[in-house]
Formats: structure tokens, C-alpha cells, sequence
């Protein structure tokens, strides 16, 4: 079974990290979630990021705020493919959070989502385990079927909501 | 040989292009680099995305500027992982191409690289190839002890320069 | 009768496009509205814009929030006029919105409003309605004048408060 | 034949206005260009707003930078549709002129394009009129065409290009 | 006796407006408060801008939010110094407001206090009108002295509460 | 002969200054012009600000960039009007001098031109002055008749050049 | 025992100083916390910073808000480490307190934690005061320790609950 | 001889850094300094961080850019004060720098100067360890009295200058 790591940086993250677990999960993906503190527990990253291969995960998804060193500090010590999930803080929305994050200098990506954003950081490590898992691949097009025929319905019910008025 | 496809909105933007095509060709990746505007060639990237899987392209990056839609919608049409790769504009360095990749609604993510981060563009693709492609996952180990070992030289270099001073 | 589409990205937006369908249908538009995805259904996405010309529609607003690519893509399928309504976010209360809207490249303009500008996208479509159809832009000349009447009404009501403090 | 205003608050804002001029005279509307300030020459800009429907004006572009208050100036005094255009200042890429400009306040929209989107303003101004004139809809049906052919052109282009590295 | 205007885009700006008013009225300053809008009642602005000298104004405070062209627009009209109180709003704290009062171009200044910042506004007209009164200057006099005295008694509550913790 | 004085917090502020000094001189002001820094010459500041009044000076301008106190050490060691001058910087064109001065807390105002209003400063000066020396305020309105002129020479000329083109 | 002072520009700003306060008092340092304003009581902030020393403090945190030159105006009269606490306004969530502290021209540092950033001022005040005091570099040791328990413990009690899921 | 360390993120950053170097060694303190990556050479930043206090050093500077973690890497190892210094990037002026610095996570304080102010994270480490080494502190009060020196000669110099205008 295709393995998925979610790191974050605080235990209080959590509300933002439950969606990338249940994206996962939905998809059939054996999720691992952590909290591993870049700054509180630098020993644990390290040695986390550096057996995650080993231990047979995939992909690093990495949720933190402020200041948010997690993902760069896994990526650092790995060559798989890091995640950042930037949460939302009081400085401009999670301007911080963001470009903490995405501004990675060269050499070290992070592949960042919106702010908040734990849906899409799931679906996105989904779709990277999706290159190689076929059965991941189908999923994720059901679930773009499923997204599509939801909107529409949305559509549809609007019509009518509206004619009402 | 694994398939990665490069998209630009505008030939212009080939300046910050060019270092993901080096990255992934030195990774040993089947790279096709391609013009396709969201806005100007729609039914082009539309045509493109719907048929990138079949075609045996494995991760697309989309690089744009300004209001750069590129990555959503590419990202609308293929459940393939896709990297926004935001390009340098005056409107605050990059920040309007940089939230209109990186703020995705859910659903549809985009695996957004620092403002024109053309290399970690590349280096984000490889990764992601690289968790099927154990080639690949052996040159980035190797990529990064090369940047290891160019910081350490960088470092014995500036000793030996201040000594001077 | 003149005839409107004020289209969504989410059925959620609905209140802050509710004030445009208000003031559209005040200045005698025909309006329909439609929650179509530039993401989750852009072939809804793609067939209403290529045909909304021969479906009678003469303005299209188009509401969305984060990266919001609803106009953008709505505007590279049709030379009607696009109006983007940038809906409210936590980022820095809705630049993201805005700037994805408003700073589309060479070609393809969108025409913006404000934040939530819900009723001065209705306005504004009625303006552009206007220059074809005289008694919009007499409806709109009659509202000119009852803003000025309200403003004046509260100026007058506030030298009486003030008085009495 | 269809008119077109374009008014700027400084002749210094021409470089930025030429490319709406551009575009309207390649679209066929009569254009005129005029130098008028919202702050000194504010009755000018009230004697312009008030009498440019009877002048047989239809549209109107607005180019200023920094507090960007030309366009609603006009739009105070005119039904008529109000285009910003933003000029580029050295504050946060022009954030002040287009904040100015698009945050307008319920009542009197101004339809911004983005910062320096002189041939934005042009085209949109454009396709306003194109809902009344049908020989200006088709020269912006040509246009786009010739947008896609750039493009798919440069595509080619690149192709051979990379080819020869 | 002294006079000074204090004018609100909306009514929905008093909260902010009254402190200006309370400082003025403290300062022995008599103050004329009126609802008028630059894009709404734009010809009321212009009226009242060119007769403020010849009703006894000396300076005018004008508070306005968004698209805060207020200042600017009496600015054209008058040469008599003018405030700009720019009012809070969503769009990052009130940037929009504060940008669109304080970025005036050359020639036409508008004297800017903080988002929000009433009493400041009510004092720095104070202030102005200090220069020619010698008892307003005295009134400040007298203001800072209480203000200092306020700040101490804080300070030595302080230290109280803080021995008891 | 009416009196002003001009701060800046670093002799390189000069070039911003000038155009403060020639305004005030052009309305027939005496301008004492200083280097006195906040930080760095904290007593000269303290000692300037507490005998400016007895020194006769009637309002003070303070120019001065980065985290720009000047303005507040000023105004809070007198009650005249002190006017803020924000130099650009390198922190998106001078977000950081702006706020350091005009967001001043309540009871201190330091009265805010945008970023590099040299002119503007010395203009809003003159126009303090202009309450109590007749003769500056007539100064004024020549000076924005001047301005009037000189756009409208701008927009005849404009006129004739379009023409050839 | 070590000394440091603690000042905040206004009593309001104690909820934001409190942690601060608990920090230092737990690495056994003696903590003067004082209300003194950089503008509305200079001269008392003038002596406290000229006499701090030959008081025996060692460092001094300053927490103010806006436009905060609490900070910047202690360090200009002592050569002691300043700590900049920039409080949360509603400006782009303290982005003003921010840059008004942590910007300041060269010669005069201020050593700026983030917005709200009460503990780490302690912390850092902590920090420096350990490089002379032995006991209080152990009780930091002793800190980082127990809050890597934490992260741990959270780890597992994470572990724990999302087994039960 | 007291000692300090100044890492950067690559020698890229040495023309910001020198300014830091000067100002310690005129300060005379012992200075090593380092080309250390927070991402590059992960080990040896944490291998020097975990030593540095058994190697003799008392503050540490870490100077980086973009994502720049290098700060908050440090300071995890480490209870000796760290010091960052943003270096300026194209990203809104280094804003990216800046707030990846100072947000820092509660427990793990960096203490942050401005964007490229390299001489004042020199002066700050010195003031840091002014208040163990007397001769430092007196080195700093000699400093200053320089700088206000400066200042008043360029205050005369400007007097002269202005005069023969």
C-alpha cells in the first residue's frame, strides 16, 4: 500500500491537517501523521526526514505557520517530494506562513499549496503517488467526476432557487 | 524515459524556463517544452492537458505571469500532478503571479515553486518522477551531496579570504 | 430585452453576487445566473462562453475568490465583455482575488470591480448595457440622482442629530 | 463612427495611454485623447464628464498613477462606462494607483484593468462598444484570432529552437 | 471664533468621525459636520470646497474609506489646508483607504493621519488652527500635559498591580 | 516673515527635501533647513522641538525613511503642526517610512504626504501658513492657477501632436 | 540578581507583555516592567534609558504598537541591547509595528521578535542575559529540553487519537 | 577575547555580511565567519550550532535570504542569542526574508534587524556582548557619540551649503 507522511509543526495545526488526511485516506493512501517541530524537536526532523525513504514513504506533506521552517527543514534531509502547507496566521492572512514556505532558495523545493489549504496538499500528494499507483490515478478522476457533478447539481438548484424569487 | 512537459504563457518567459529544462535533462528527463497560453490558445491547453497522460507525460510545469491561470487550468483538464512556476512581475516582485497560482480552491491544487524558482521547478519534477524511477531518485542524492559539496568549498574559500583581509 | 449572465465559481459566493442580480434586475436586465467552475467544470466553463454571444447574452460577470481564474477563462472563449467580481478571502482580505482578476495579460482584459463589489458589478453592467439600450442609461441617471437625494437626506439628518448632542 | 475618450492626468502617463490608442484605432473607433486632471483641472474634468454623452462620447479611459482619483471623478458626473487604467509608481509595483481605482465604493464602479494595461483598456473599451457596433465585435473576433496564430506560431518557433540546443 | 468642517463620505463613517469632533470641541474649536460624497454628490463637494474660505473655514478634515477620493476632490477646489482621515476596511487593515488619501500627486496635498485615526485629526486641525489662536495652542498645551499625566498614573498603577501578582 | 523649519534624519534626504524648500520659498517663507536625527542626535531633537515655537518657527516638516521616527520624537516635544515626509526605500517603495510615520498613535499626530512628496510637504506648510499670512494663501491660489494652466497648455499640445501622428 | 526592564508604550498593551513578564521571572530574572510612552511622556523615556544601566539593567524589551518608536527612541540613549515586541494592530495584522521596529537606520539596532511575540522578547532578553549568568543559560538548556517533551508527548497522544479514528 | 560567528546562507550574502564583520572587529570582537546552508548543508549547520557555545562563541548572526531559515535552524541547537539578518530579495523588497526570520515560533526567539542592515546585526551582537565585556560596552558608547558627531558636522555642512544657494 502506497505510504504518505503529514508533519506538523504543531499540535494545534491539526483542524488544517484533517483534510489532507481524509483527501488521503479517500484515495487509499496509508497516511502517517506526526508532530515534529522543526525549531522544538530538530532532532526528530532529522532523523525523521532522513529514514522516511526507508520506511517506505512517498511523499511529505509539511503544515506550519509563522515562520514556517518544517518543510524546508524535511527537505533539507531528504530527496523525496516535500509538501508545505501554509497556516493561517494574524500577519497578513499567512502571508508569512506562504512565502516562509514557497520562497525556497534554489536547490530545495517545497511544493507549496494555498494557505489552509489541507484538502489540496492531500490531493496533491495523491496525484504525485499517482504516477506510479494507477489505482491512486483512477481516484483521483472520480474524484474530478465527483467535483463536476456537484457543481453542476449546485447549478441546477441555484436555477431554481432563483426562478422562486 | 520518464516524460515531463514545460508550458510558458508567453515565449518571453523562457529566461525562467530554461533552468527547469536544464535541471530535468541533467536528471536524465524526457523534457517537452511547449508554448500554450490560458487566455490566448485555450483549446490548445485544453487539448494539451486532456491528452498529456496518454501521451506518457508523467508531470507538467506551467510557468506564468501576472494573472497566470496556466497551472488551474491545465490542472482542470488532468489529474496529473502540475507545478505553477510563478514569473517575476512588477507588481510587488512576483506576488500577483505568485497568489494566482499558489490560492487554488480546493480540489484542484497547484505544487507552486518560489517566484521565477525555474531550477526547483525542475528539481520538484524530478522528485516526483523519482518516487517511480529510482534513477531519478539517485541522481537528486546525488545533486544535493554536489550542493553540499559546493556550499563546503564556498566555505573553505571564504576562510582562506578573510585570513587575507 | 437586454440580457445579462452573472456566473460563479462557487454556489457559496451567491451572497456577494446576490447585490448584482439586485441591481441589474432594478435597471430592467434580463439575469441569469449560473455557477459554473473555471476548475471543476471548465468544459460548463468552455460551451458557455463560446456560445453565450449566440444565446443573447451581451455582458458576462463573473464572481470568484482566491486564485480566481473564472473570468480570465470565461474571457479567452468570448469578446463580450467580462466583468470579474473579486470575492472577499482571508489573504489580505481578498488581494488574492483581486490580483488574479485584475492584472491579466495583454489581450484578454477583465474588466474589475472591488472587492465584493457585488452591486457595482451590476452597475457597471448596466452602464455597458446602457450605451445600446437608452432606457438603461436613463435608469441609471434616475439612480445617480436618488444616491445624490440619500446622501443629502442623510446629510440633513445628521446637522439635526448633531445638534441635539 | 463609434467615439472613444481617453483622458490621463499627466502627459507623462502617455507612454502607458499610446497602446489604448493603439488598440482603439486598430479597431476602428474614433478616439479622443485628452490631458485632464482630477485635482487641477477639476472643473475641466467636470465640464468633460457632464457633456461627454452629448459629445457623442460612449466610453471613457481614465489613466493615472499614485491616489488615482481621475476615474471616479468622472464616473461622479457620467452614466457612462469608466475604465481605470493604473500607472505603475514606485509604491509596491503601483498598488496605490490600482487600489484607487478599483476600490470604489458602492454606487459608482470604475472597470479596472491592470497596472500599465494600456492595450487592455483599449481592447475592453472595445468590446464594450462591440455590443452595440457588430463590425467592432468582428474586428475583436480577428484580434483574438491573431493572438492564437502569435502564439501558436512562437510554440513552433520554440520547438525548433530547443531542438538545435 | 475658530471654525473647522469636518465632511464624511457616508454616514456610516460617524464612529470614526466623532473623535475628531470630541477633540475639537474640547480645543474650543466650533465645527461644522456634513455628509458628502465625491463620487455621489460630487457637485455639493464642489460647492462646498469653493465657499469654505468665505464661510470662515480654515481647515477641513475629510474622512472617507476604499477608494478614499474625498480629500482629494475638496484638495482641487480649495487651497485651504486639508485632512484625510482614511476610514478602515477589509482590504489589508485599510490600505486601500490610507493609500488613496496620502499618495496625492504633486501639487495637491492632502495631510494624512492613520486608519482610524479621529482624535488624531480632530488635534492635528487643532493644531493648524494653533498657529493663528494662540488659546487653542494653549488648549494642546495643556492636552499633552494631560496626556503625560494619564501615562504616569498608568505607569504607577502598574507597578501596584504587578507587586501584588 | 513667517517661519518654517525643515528635518531631515540623514543628510542624503537631501534630494527628497529640495523640493520642499523651493515650495516654501516660492510662497515667500523663511525656511530653516537641518540635519537632526531621531536616533542618532536624540538631544538636538529634544532640544530643537522644545524651543521651535520661542524660536519662532510655525510648523516643521521631518523627512526621514526606513522606520522613520522623526516625525513622532518631534511632535512629541511641541504642539505645532509637524508635517511627515516618508522617504522611499527599498521595503516595497517605502511601506516602512510611510506607516513608521502617519500611523502615529492617538494624541500625537504627525500630518502624512505620500512617499517622496517633497513639493507636497512644502505645499501643505505654506497652506498652514496660509491661515494666518493672507498673503501665503494668495500665493496658493496663484500657484494652483498656474497648475491649472499648465495642464491645459499640456492638453492642447497633446491635441496637435495626435494629430500629426 | 540580573536585571531587566520591560516598557510598553500604553497600559493596553500588558495582555500582549504578560508572557514576557512569566518568561523572564522564570529564568530567575528580576523584571522591572514599566508604562512609558516614546510620545506622550519622551522625557521620562529620555531618563529611564540615559540612567538604565546605572540602575543595573542589562537589557530592555520594548512593546508598542503602530507606529512604534519605543524601541528605536530607548536605543537612541543607551548603549544596551534593545528588544523590539511589535503588537498587533489591525494594519495587515501589525505589519506597521513591524517595519517601525524592526527597520530602523544603521547604528541603531533594535533587536525585533515577531508580532505579539511576548514569550521569545523574554526568552531572547533570557538568551542574552545567559551569555554573562551561567544559571540562566542552564535554565534555558532546561527549557528547550521540556519543550521537546512536549512536542513528543503531543506526538504520541496524536498517534493515540488518530488510531481511534 | 570575547567571540562572535556570522553565518551565511551562500557567499552570495558577503556583501551584506561585510558591513556586520567591520562593525564587530572595530568593536574588538574575535569573529569567524561562515558559509553555512540551512538546506544545503544541513549536518554542518547543526554539527556548528551544537558546538558553538563549547567553541567559545557567545552570539551568532545568520544572515539568508528568500525562505531564509537559517535563524530559526540555528537557534533550534543552540541557547545562545542568534541574530538574523534578512538579505534584500526582489520579493516585495525582501519582505520574504523579513518574515521568515522574525515570525518565529513561540520558544525560539531570532532576534531580527532590518532587511541588509549588516551593520546593525554587528552592532546588536556587540551591544549583546557589551553587557559581559566592559570594554565593549565602552567601544559602543564611543560609537555612538561618533555618529552624533557626524551628524552635526553634516548638519553645519548643510547650513553652509543652503546659505550660498
Amino acid at each position: 500500500m502506497p505510504k504518505a507522511a503529514i508533519l506538523m509543526g504543531s499540535k494545534s495545526d491539526l483542524p488544517v491537517v484533517k483534510p489532507a488526511v481524509s483527501a488521503l485516506r479517500a484515495m487509499g493512501v496509508d497516511t502517517e501523521v506526526r508532530v515534529i517541530s522543526a525549531h522544538r524537536t530538530p532532532e526528530e526532523a532529522h532523523s525523521f526526514a532522513s529514514s522516511a525513504k526507508d520506511n517506505g514513504i512517498e511523499v511529505i506533506i509539511c503544515a506550519a505557520g509563522k515562520a514556517a521552517h518544517l518543510g524546508g527543514v524535511i527537505a533539507a534531509y531528504t530527496a523525496l517530494p516535500v509538501i508545505g502547507l501554509p497556516v493561517k496566521t494574524d500577519m497578513m492572512g499567512g502571508l508569512d506562513s506562504l512565502l516562509s514556505m514557497v520562497q525556497m532558495p534554489s536547490g530545495i523545493p517545497v511544493a507549496t499549496v494555498g494557505v489552509n489549504g489541507g484538502e489540496n496538499a492531500g490531493l496533491l500528494a495523491a496525484q504525485i503517488l499517482g504516477i506510479k499507483y494507477p489505482e491512486i490515478a483512477q481516484a483521483l478522476v472520480a474524484y474530478k467526476a465527483a467535483m463536476r457533478d456537484k457543481i453542476n447539481a449546485d447549478d441546477r438548484a441555484l436555477q431554481q432557487e432563483l426562478k422562486q424569487l
